[in-house]
């Protein structure tokens, strides 16, 4: 068989989350030890067909909140702003492609600012053909919360979040896996609460009735934090694609969700 | 009048080239103090609508030469090298962009392997809106040459020579400015022949007659050398626009290209 049709199966999702690969109570600071931790884990999970998109952590949101570039072009000053927020989320890109690459996985990165453009925020347009090229030839393709272009607003914020979502519905991915920085969802902030409850599994109607009762985050976010993060993934559930969060900051969790094994985390599914 | 208005001048393409911006006699070797002095140049002569396009030096050519990665996909060990052949480019890129950004140039990148493809090496497909959308908000677009997905091959290079003629004719560009680690074109390799004359106008015409002559690189250079440049420079110059060729290494010489005054170099014209 070859390579081309193996590689012919629906495409698994990896969120890694700014929070994971940075410490967002500093400024542009990565953790370069975890993202070396999890090159490791997608290199000993070799799962096929596989889809990163990374989040922006302290890189991305203190920089966009700095120049409030996700409220769109509404001064000059912030040109520069647009132009320092895209650079440093290609700063922590490449340092997260280079712990993906030394440990000889065939990671390509795709900027989104490079081939996506949204409308009020949405995505509106991206040709997923050089995407769909990397997959076939067996490429590990890695997008990344950025700055972007907007039609109506001149540019904004695309979260990570959104192109997890728009990827797994475009692609008809078989999962998504959410690494985040707390081991699931909680019908409260479990930073904050002391008493906050984690679910272990959720079905869409049970994660819509607690949609008003879930935790705001700690550390700034421009992209809405754990609420954001599910609104986002209501639509890719409500296509049958089941999305599992893990806590990507403690050893082997995103390596077991990724071979499929059983690990502490939450299961959100259609029914 | 507004900025937008403002920005509808034609574009001038700087192509900075990677023996520039790198020494190419060692490998994966910046030469960030020329980035800055660079940097200080654009930032000093301040022209609207420009774009720069950067080569690849001694990140891109050595990796690339090692795994064949312009004769196309042969083999899966060229996989990993693809990886790290983009992944070294956007180092290279990222370390522009830096000295770009913090000399407060609203300079952003374009990823090309993200945007664009190739047929047989030349390009086949690339939208260009956000370039479109980048020039007239203010914004300085940086390209550079990279690895490229090819329809027909797999994979290639594409060289940032082949992105500056593209872009030049496609935007109809006012000039083309030409970078180099030399003082101009000369009848043979200047670094070789030591009676090496330099021409300070060619038109079209002579350019033709002159191109057999001319010398080879002296490092490697996948994407062909001096000849190579000026055989991708050929359509733009057919096109009416005219080539000016300095040298980067030197102080003030590429300020002086990009406002206009006099400088050492050559100027091609189509007549």
């Amino acid at each position: 068989m070859r390579a081309s049709e193996l590689n012919q199966r629906k495409p698994v999702i990896l969120k890694v989350g700014g929070s994971v690969i940075t410490d967002k109570n500093n400024e542009l600071a990565p953790q370069t030890q975890v993202m070396n931790r999890l090159a490791e884990e997608i290199q000993k999970a070799n799962v096929k067909n596989l889809v990163i998109v990374h989040g922006g952590g302290s890189f991305g949101h203190p920089t966009a909140q700095k120049y409030a570039i996700k409220d769109g072009l509404k001064d000059d000053k912030q040109i520069l702003g647009f132009a320092e927020t895209h650079h440093v989320m290609t700063v922590l890109n490449g340092l997260f492609m280079d712990a993906l690459v030394w440990h000889n996985i065939p990671a390509v990165s795709i900027t989104p600012s490079s081939c996506m453009t949204t409308e009020m925020g949405r995505i509106k347009f991206f040709d997923e053909t050089i995407l769909k090229m990397l997959l076939r030839m067996g490429f590990l393709p890695v997008l990344y919360g950025d700055t972007i272009l907007d039609e109506k607003l001149g540019f904004t914020i695309l979260s990570g979040d959104q192109i997890v979502s728009h990827i797994a519905r475009k692609f008809d991915a078989e999962r998504i896996i959410i690494g985040v920085d707390v081991d699931g969802l909680y019908d409260a902030d479990p930073k904050v609460a002391e008493n906050a409850k984690m679910y272990s599994h959720l079905t869409l109607q049970e994660l819509k009735k607690l949609q008003d009762k879930l935790g705001e985050p700690t550390a700034c976010d421009v992209t809405g934090g754990m609420l954001g993060k599910m609104t986002e993934l209501v639509p890719a559930i409500e296509q049958g694609i089941p999305v599992t969060i893990v806590n990507g900051t403690k050893q082997d969790y995103i390596y077991k969700a990724l071979s499929g094994e059983k690990v502490e985390g939450t299961i959100i599914e259609r029914e």
